[in-house]
């Protein structure tokens, strides 16, 4: 009898926000695996408290430390292309017999760390996802205003951007998400300057979690922002224009 | 005794992937408002279909029949506008002394309908909402592989939007999201060719619902795109870059 690996989106972090596949899929697990850092209970582990069977077995696949290697650095890449194998292939042994359910932050296919096993896997055993509403949604939610209508064009930038880029996207867009933004808010903040929309963004922290945190940017200090804080500027409500070119 | 107007984000059409806590307000309705447009049953009302209670009443929100006036004129927006107001004045109304769950595809937030409604709601009656998986999140769910990961940019358009426009976005995104599609399909595959896009597009029709319909863009015809139809072009994996301009 073949098992499945079954990687359940979580949402944006309350529970009451999971799908009611993934939470039927969570509560049903004998066993569960979760991505973490060393040390840390992982952001999807602690989504899902108190919703395990009393018997599952949990499998935390920890990241190894990289905080000394260069992220553009070989050695980093090597790291974890070596930790990703190792897990697919723990996780594929595991698949021969039972069902194993990966607990991912968010919508899996939207940024997720999923996709280097899910890459892996090919072959070795029968993958299924379950989408999630992405943490984004859960910020702009948060913030109880629409975040698009009309035409608007909405861009999702990560903060890691070089900075012209940055002022690209951000002046062609209407609305707007910047993830990984913490050691970078210094350069998102002169990128949304010289782009106009400064005066409209706001940082959200633990969207739809306890201790969540809404802030318009202009009130937060540059070393105030941690990592997986999302920046959000809404839409303007564009309206079709007249359409001479066409 | 004061009612709420509680919006249900009931997500991309397959009731399985409703939240937990949408799917409560659901099936606890007792009045049930959702939009359709004449003649029509509903895409909102359709996913809940065998949740409702079987003493729930239903108000069926529908659309004016808009389609001899040419929707950049002011008749057209007249139109609309009357319409919201009246509802917007019902659903108050009822919710003087009832709670009233409006069905809303996708997430609310995200280019919904519903943002008419809470506009004209605004200290007249206590709204909630709550999120759901948007559509896109569901389409690209459907094709199983990850939309975006590295640092992709990712870029929602809207089919509506001028060819210049569209162009533009599509060179300088890695992921694609194409909403609003239908008649426009001939301008944007001309967009995605331009682009150099045009061989990645995949057409999603009914993403996670019953007929499910998944093409390479370049295997649809022209007429043969229905308005709610999406197009996706899936990431790079995009990677940080030497950091010469920072």
């Amino acid at each position: 009898m073949m098992g499945r690996i079954i990687c359940a989106g979580l949402g944006p972090g309350d529970p009451d926000l999971i799908s009611v596949r993934a939470d039927r899929a969570v509560r049903g697990a004998r066993h569960v695996a979760y991505f973490r850092k060393p040390g840390r209970p992982g952001q999807a582990r602690r989504i899902v408290q108190g919703m395990l069977a009393p018997d599952a077995v949990e499998y935390p696949m920890e990241y190894p430390v990289t905080t000394e290697i260069p992220f553009d650095h070989p050695d980093y890449n090597d790291a974890l292309a070596g930790f990703y194998d190792l897990w697919a292939a723990r996780l594929a042994q595991l698949a021969q017999t039972e069902d194993v359910v990966v607990l991912c932050e968010g919508d899996p296919f939207l940024y997720g760390s999923f996709m280097h096993l899910q890459i892996r896997l090919q072959g070795l055993a029968q993958v299924e996802v379950i989408p999630g509403i992405p943490g984004m949604v859960g910020c702009w939610n948060a913030l109880g205003q629409p975040m698009t209508w009309g035409d608007d064009v909405l861009t999702v930038l990560m903060g890691t951007l070089p900075e012209p880029d940055l002022i690209r996207h951000m002046q062609g867009s209407d609305a707007l998400v910047v993830m990984k933004t913490g050691r970078n808010l210094p350069k998102l903040r002169r990128a949304l300057a010289a782009s106009g929309r400064l005066a409209d963004a706001w940082l959200i922290e633990r969207g739809t979690m306890p201790g969540q945190r809404i802030a318009p940017l202009a009130d937060v200090a540059d070393d105030d922002c941690p990592y997986f804080a999302i920046l959000l500027v809404h839409g303007h409500g564009r309206r079709p224009m007249a359409r001479v070119a066409e």
